[in-house]
């Protein structure tokens, strides 16, 4: 059933060398900063403006396709957008595949080896659940899904960069003075499990951020944007990954709004001055394409 | 092999009431604008901004999936993208299928097949080629095409409005002084042979627009966008219907890139400010799906 690595013209060694390159991108000197794509023209974009690795939103993948965030799109969507990403640029891929698609580790798995086929090279794993009565998912289950990912990619030879997401902040979740509590001690267990990287979205306040990175001793992984100090507060903090969701996308879809808007009221092109041309785009989209 | 239009959720009644509506909508009072869109969110934002149809950008949906314009990207990969914006939106769809994907009559109509089980209602037929020794389809190939589509149309029963393009312009073909001529004739020719409309890109001056509108009797698609009259210039000379190209998608592409290079340079956020929320696009993008 399942195509073989060459069949998918994937280099297994280029690719594991690209997880251990990915993963050394989280070890300094400077802040790994990732502003995620959601289709292979923002990821050419992005790795043609010099980032060294790409990272996905999902939120953004699943609007294109025409779902709200939340797993609405299916796993083998998703990883289709993935390895299409995958296959059209050089530098690291880290795929954002929510919750694993699935509430079992068995899910988790697959849709890990769903990423490594794909050509990734990290993902994300997220604990929220939609569900305000139970926000999180239980913590041993969690452990479960990290653990089995891990497994899979040692099966695979892939080492994958797993980046554990906790939603305590990001959902608000039990009362505010006992959060940052609760996201210590999930992360720290995320970790022991096999999580390279903590991702706390929804942390914002500079103080909570330079005690949990203390806390934590493992990468830490944090959502900016409007509002949130700078990449280079952010780095003197000690924050070694910083991504941006689905922002990137969002605000393209704003600026298609402010496009259509002006042609209704106005009737001119005002919001569609300054875009790359035809010509240059085609060139950007061919360079890499074989 | 083909499923039915029952399978694909089509209903045929309600698609040739769209195709109707659509034609409809190219003979006034007021000038048909098309902001065109690549993805299911750019759909949904142009709808959600009161524009009574859609048209694809099939440069932008090529972007996306990662090639350069120009049938690089395969008939299929193109229909998968249109079927999911029109399954996703209210309003009309038409398609720019670009040449049609193949050089002979049955392959435009297998293409308009394809447009009208993608559940759009309308779509592009251009006549340019990628060979400076022989820009043009010859004129009599072109008359075929476009007579094949017509009678697909009418063996499907779904009267697609059919945007016949001559790319005299765009491609800059021959003496300047003899596109004129060679357009209008071109135009005229298609018309005859069953187009509902007639698609100039490149032409950008507003006496020479004019005198076209004039000369054909058929309603003229003016491609748009900086440093061309404005939707209302163009509606005083006559213009049924204006659409904007890759422009709209481009110019995303070049937000993501101010988005990343900012990111790089100063370690902010401010091309990401005024991007709709998460919670608003989640919404946009819940509301209609089902």
């Amino acid at each position: 059933m399942q195509p073989s690595p060459k069949e998918l013209g994937r280099n297994i060694d280029q690719q594991r060398s690209k997880a251990i390159q990915f993963l050394r991108l989280h070890r300094g000197p400077r802040t790994l900063v990732l502003p995620n794509v959601w289709d292979v023209s923002s990821a050419r974009m992005v790795e043609d403006a010099g980032f060294p690795a790409l990272a996905t939103t999902s939120a953004g993948v699943a609007y294109t396709l025409g779902y709200p965030d939340g797993q609405k799109i299916s796993r083998q969507e998703m990883l289709s957008v993935v390895a299409r990403i995958a296959g059209a640029v050089k530098v690291p891929v880290t795929a954002d595949v929510e919750a694993g698609y699935g509430d079992r580790p068995e899910d988790a798995a697959f849709t890990a080896r769903g990423v490594i086929q794909a050509g990734a090279v990290g993902l994300n794993l997220e604990d929220g659940r939609e569900d305000a009565d139970n926000p999180l998912v239980d913590l041993s289950l969690q452990l479960e899904k990290i653990a089995a990912i891990r497994e899979e990619a040692a099966d695979s030879d892939i080492p994958i960069v797993l980046n554990a997401r906790t939603d305590v902040y990001l959902n608000q979740v039990g009362d505010p003075e006992k959060r940052y509590d609760v996201a210590v001690r999930r992360a720290v267990a995320y970790k022991d499990a096999g999580a390279d990287c903590i991702f706390i979205p929804g942390l914002r306040d500079a103080d909570t951020i330079a005690r949990s990175v203390a806390a934590l001793k493992v990468p830490v992984n944090i959502l900016a944007g409007p509002g949130f100090p700078s990449i280079l507060e952010l780095e003197k903090l000690g924050v070694a990954r910083v991504s941006l969701g689905s922002a990137p996308m969002r605000a393209t879809l704003g600026l298609m709004r402010r496009i259509a808007e002006e042609l209704k009221a106005a009737g001119t092109y005002v919001a569609l001055e300054g875009a790359p041309s035809h010509a240059e785009v085609n060139r950007m989209m061919t360079d890499r394409a074989s």
